[in-house]
C-alpha cells in the first residue's frame, strides 16, 4: 500500500466536509473560512514509549492523540473547528491504521472537528496533531487572567490515569478491578471541551492538567503574578484512587499527570454560574482553594494545617 | 535544562511579536486574529534518517524544516503568517538547539512568519511544523484548477538536490566542486513564496515539487481531469546537474525530488504576466509544456519524439 493509498483509504472522508472547510485533504494546503472570532491553535506530539506504551490499542491511541489536543482548546474555552495529522509509521499495518483512524474520527465527529490535512512518513511511531478552534477575545480563558480573591476549581476527578500507569509499571501491586476502573482515564481521556466553552465569560484563567495539578497550576500563578492556597483533601480523587492510601491519593491527585481535567479560576460572585455551566456541560466541578496575592502555591489539609509537600511536575527532559 | 527552560531559551522571542498574534508561546493555545481572507494550513513531519541524514547541520536543518512547509504555502499562492513547532529530541544538546533555532528563525524572519506555539518531548529526532497563511479565494493556486490549453511552467532549476544526495550516498563518483554547488539545494532549499504570491490571479494550478516533477505534476493532472505533454529537454537542470550525462540530467530533473520549485499552469494569454511576476519575485521560470484534454503525462524530447520513460515518484512506503 502506497502513501497515497493509505491516505485515501484511512484518512479521506469526502462525506464529512463542513462548511468552514473550503478545501481539505489532497492539495498543498487546506483552505478554511476565516474564523469569526480569534483563531485558536495548539499542537501536541506523541511518541511511542514516551507518551504511550508500545503495543497500545490503536483505537484508544487514535482517541488519545486528538483528545490531548482538544484538551488544550478546552483550556482556552475554544470551540473546535479542525485539525491536521502528521504520522510517522514503522510500516503500513492495515489493522493498526483501521483502529487508529476509527478512534480518531469517533472523537473528531463528537466535536465537529474536521481533519483538513496531514503528512505520512516512514519512521518511528510518532503522531503530531495540530488543532484549530475559535473563541471570542473576551471569552478566552488565558493563563494570565487569574486575580487575587478568585476561587480555584478543578473539573472531574484526578489521579486515576496515574494509578493505571503505576499498575502497568508494577510500581504498586496490581488490583484488576481497580485497574479496570482506572485504565480508561489513562487510555481514553475525555477532553473537557463542553465545560471550557460553557465557562467563557464566567471563569477567568484556565489550564488543562497534563503534567500534574500542582505543576500546571503554577503556570497560572506565575503568568498571572498571583499565588494560591489549595486544600489537598478537597481534591477529587478518581474512584479507583479513592480506595488507596491517603498518601498515594494526595500524591497522585497533586502530581499524577495525564488527567486532562481543567483547573480554572473564577470570581467568587460567579460560583452559581460556574455550577450552572458545569451542569450544562454534564461535568462535575470541585472548589479546591483560593487565589491570593502572595506568590507561590501553599498547600493545606482539611484542618487548615500548612503542609510541606514536594512532588515534581512531569518534565520530558528532567523526569527519568 | 528542563523542557520549560529549553522553550524559554531557544524558542521564545518576546521582541518578535506581530500584530496578528494576540497570544503566542506560553499558554494552552495561541490566539491569532482571524485571517482577512481564506486561512491556509499545511503540516510536514521530518524524521532523522528519512528526510535528513543523521548528523545534519542543525542550522541548515532548522532552515529546511520550515522551508518545506513554506513551500506548501507558496504552492497555494499564500502569504505566510505563523507556524507551530513540535520537536522530539533524544537529549538537550545546547549547541544543536542553538544552531537549529537560529536557522529556523532566520528563514521565519525573512517571511514575517511567527512561531506561535509548539511542543517538546524526548524521543527520536523528529520535527513537525504546521504553517498558517492566507490567500484570497480567487487567488488560491489549487491543484484542481488546470485547464486544457494552459502553459506548463516550472520555477528555478531541478535535480541538484538529487545530485547532492547521489554524491553523499556514493551512487555516483563524487566531484567536490559539483557537490559544493549542489549541496545547498538539498540542505537549504529556497521556498518560492514570493513567486507563489506574485502568481495569484495569473496562474491557475500549482504544486511544489518535493517527490519529483513527474510524480507531482500527475497530482495536478488527476485532480484537474486533464493531461499534459512535457518537453524533457526543456527542463531547467541545476548548474551542477547540467554538467552530467544527458540520461542522468533527464532522470534527476523528472524524478529527482526535494527540489521545492513550483510547477504551475497558466493561460497562454498570461505569458507576459507570468514573466513579469517571476521578475518581480526575482525567480526564474521556464515554460516546459502544455496542458491538454487527453488524460496522462506524455514526455517528448526536443525533436518532438515521444519518449517512454518510467521513473518512480518517491513514496515513503513503497520506495526502499
Amino acid at each position: 500500500m502506497s502513501e497515497f493509498d493509505l491516505i485515501a483509504h484511512y484518512f479521506t472522508r469526502p462525506d464529512h466536509s463542513t462548511p468552514s472547510v473550503v478545501l481539505g485533504i489532497g492539495d498543498d494546503c487546506a483552505l478554511l473560512q476565516p474564523a469569526r472570532h480569534l483563531q485558536v491553535i495548539s499542537t501536541d506530539m506523541l511518541v511511542e514509549g514516551r507518551h504511550f506504551l508500545a503495543g497500545a490499542n490503536p483505537f484508544a491511541l487514535g482517541h488519545k492523540c486528538l483528545a490531548v489536543n482538544l484538551s488544550d482548546l478546552a483550556a482556552m474555552g475554544a470551540k473546535p473547528v479542525g485539525f491536521t495529522l502528521a504520522l510517522s509509521l514503522p510500516s503500513v499495518d492495515e489493522a493498526w491504521l483501521q483502529g487508529f483512524s476509527a478512534g480518531l474520527f469517533a472523537l473528531a465527529d463528537q466535536h465537529g472537528c474536521t481533519l483538513v490535512g496531514g503528512d505520512t512518513t516512514k519512521g518511528p511511531l510518532v503522531i503530531c496533531i495540530t488543532v484549530f478552534g475559535e473563541v471570542t477575545a473576551e471569552g478566552a480563558l488565558r493563563r494570565d487572567a487569574a486575580q487575587a480573591g478568585d476561587d480555584l476549581w478543578v473539573s472531574g476527578t484526578l489521579g486515576d490515569a496515574r494509578l493505571a500507569l503505576a499498575y502497568r509499571r508494577g510500581e504498586i501491586d496490581q488490583d484488576s478491578q481497580s485497574l479496570a476502573l482506572a485504565a480508561p482515564r489513562m487510555d481514553m481521556p475525555t477532553p473537557r471541551v463542553a465545560l471550557g466553552m460553557a465557562l467563557t465569560g464566567i471563569a477567568r484563567a484556565a489550564i488543562d492538567i497534563s503534567d500534574g495539578l500542582g505543576g500546571d497550576l503554577k503556570h497560572i500563578l506565575s503568568r498571572s503574578s498571583v499565588g494560591a492556597t489549595l486544600n489537598i483533601d478537597m481534591l477529587p480523587a478518581g474512584p479507583a484512587l479513592a480506595t488507596q492510601s491517603p498518601d498515594l491519593r494526595r500524591e497522585y491527585c497533586l502530581a499524577g499527570g495525564d488527567d486532562y481535567e481543567l483547573c480554572f479560576t473564577a470570581p467568587v460572585a460567579q460560583r452559581a454560574a460556574v455550577l450552572e455551566a458545569a451542569s450544562s456541560a454534564q461535568t462535575a466541578v470541585t472548589r479546591i482553594g483560593q487565589i491570593d496575592s502572595v506568590p507561590g502555591l501553599r498547600i493545606s489539609d482539611s484542618e487548615g494545617r500548612a503542609l510541606t509537600l514536594s512532588f515534581p511536575s512531569f518534565d520530558h527532559f528532567t523526569t527519568p
